[in-house]
């Protein structure tokens, strides 16, 4: 059945419903005000500070439908919010979803699509309240996501010199991921399935966003357009430039393993591994590995240099690349 | 210039520039605690309530380049969301605008888009804190758009039986104008002016939308998709039905004397008016009418038959359509 025959006012009836059984139409705090079928949807301010975050994927440009399934794609779109959220250590609360999409699209796609999408947001007791659905001739989902804050906010804005820099995970599976599933790559199951959920089900670093804040860290981004060019943006806003160390870049075994000649260059460039960059006094990061079980590593040193400077230095002590425009900039053509 | 030759740094920097120019980088109320330029904006909230809505033109379904300008189309994009939160009585105070566009799009273009949502966003004291830019190969705008309430809120299920049913401004004029731009009609200046305006430059009904509520009105739906279907949304909501007096429409004289015979369909089934319907008892739409310069007009009444169904009524007293789907639904075709 496509989603022309159902009709608009239908469709919404029917995604209503897996929001629903998906348990993604309230959070912990209970249900909200006014959700989906309301001109607008209302909400109760329970904190102090609010944040609010919006990401677009297009199709053919951001994902296609051959290297990613509907219900990834929910997923996927969804997360990339959750993880802006997870760079502020803010609380994600409320999600509005924007679908154009084609007349002739399968009701059963789109019905995969929110099952992932509501999946995730009930991991991460975020309320799906609204939205919008129009026809377009090709897929475009855009999510505002809401978040709550009792004030305190990590900022690309607060690293400071000296401080050191660290990073949540592991950097370049996800442009592993994407190569493996372009090229039709073989390999073990165990790699072939890490990759592929690196790539289309990123899982947002929300607790430990909070966790940086309560420890005092100030400044963090997520890595979405590639780690240097993401931490050159955070280098720029706060006047500071960076050193990494290109043997501490966190890469998963199985990467390097797959890939031992191009994995630093997906690590360093790849982007979508919605990881956290964050900056603080080393003492500081030492105390937040031992509050969780996510991997974090140093990997280099904040500097008084040129601002949004990221400067690459290999083992011998020798800057590799300079280059803090390698990632992902939304005009330049990239192929999936 | 080409976008793509700015980069999607370099323009996301001339954008946040427009928004300063135009006065809509702050409310009323102050400068929002973080903007454009980190991963999520953030602000305190000062409300007990907050609001949501969103709203999606996508080229060539919603509009065409050829039929709106870029100017008309940032103020367009911004008013329907600021309808939706007229329509609950609520306050705008921040939006968030996801722009998909192609790399070859000149820079002016998007300039002239951005200063006439600046434009109109400053004249209701809202804000434009973030935002996404994306390439793709057709325009899309989403914009999300946060508003404030003390807690009380016009929704569309609250409508009850014997209420008189009211209309705000005249409707009918957008689809007029959308008529005489796509015919190229020529009619004389005061008509063509006032025609283009209601179709491409809409006024949403913000001080309206909360004069209602502190006239105690409870029921309220802004009409986007055409009287008859958004009052059936209404209708359907509430679980009543509705009686409509065709020659009680509000349609302005010019477009009466200019489409004498297409001007009631237009009114009935034009939608984008974005004007809001309203239910109450008469003699608090008395009240309302004395305390306001919109045109306010009683339309019909609210009845107890079955949910959602609007009849149409001549002044013979025969019901002369009972079709509650004659409107716009995002999966049915329509032409520009």
């Amino acid at each position: 059945m496509k989603i022309s025959s159902l009709g608009e006012f239908g469709l919404i009836k029917l995604l209503s419903e897996i929001i629903s059984s998906e348990g993604a139409d309230r959070t912990v705090e209970g249900i909200p005000l006014i959700t989906i079928g309301d001109d607008a949807a209302a909400w109760y301010c329970n904190s102090p500070v609010e944040t609010a975050s919006t990401d677009t994927m297009v199709q053919n440009i951001h994902f296609t439908l051959q290297n990613t399934t509907w219900r990834e794609l929910g997923w996927k779109a969804l997360s990339s919010n959750l993880s802006d959220i997870a760079a502020m250590g803010s609380t994600p609360q409320y999600a509005i979803v924007s679908l154009s999409l084609p007349g002739d699209t399968d009701v059963d796609s789109v019905s995969q699509l929110y099952h992932g999408m509501a999946g995730l947001a009930h991991r991460f007791n975020t309320a799906i309240i609204g939205g919008n659905i129009s026809n377009a001739p090709l897929l475009v989902i855009t999510i505002s996501l809401i978040g709550s804050s009792d004030g305190s906010l990590l900022t690309r804005s607060a690293a400071q010199a000296n401080e050191c820099i660290a990073i949540t995970g592991y950097t370049g599976s996800s442009a592993a991921g994407l190569h493996m599933i372009k090229t039709q790559l073989s390999l073990d199951d165990e790699t072939s399935s890490l990759l592929r959920s690196s790539h289309n089900q990123p899982y947002p670093r929300i607790s430990e966003g909070q966790l940086l804040l309560r420890h005092g860290v100030r400044a963090a981004i997520d890595i979405s357009d590639g780690l240097i060019q993401d931490l050159a943006h955070l280098c720029k806003a706060s006047g500071v430039s960076a050193h990494i160390f290109a043997d501490k870049i966190p890469i998963h075994p199985l990467v390097r393993n797959a890939f031992p000649s191009d994995c630093l260059n997906f690590a360093l460039s790849g982007g979508e591994d919605y990881e956290l960059i964050f900056t603080a006094p080393r003492k500081v990061i030492e105390d937040i590995k031992k509050d969780t079980g996510c991997p974090i590593n140093i990997i280099g040193d904040i500097t008084d240099g040129n601002p949004g400077q990221v400067d690459i230095i290999n083992n011998e002590g020798t800057v590799i690349t300079q280059n803090s425009h390698s990632g992902w900039d939304h005009f330049s053509p990239r192929k999936l």
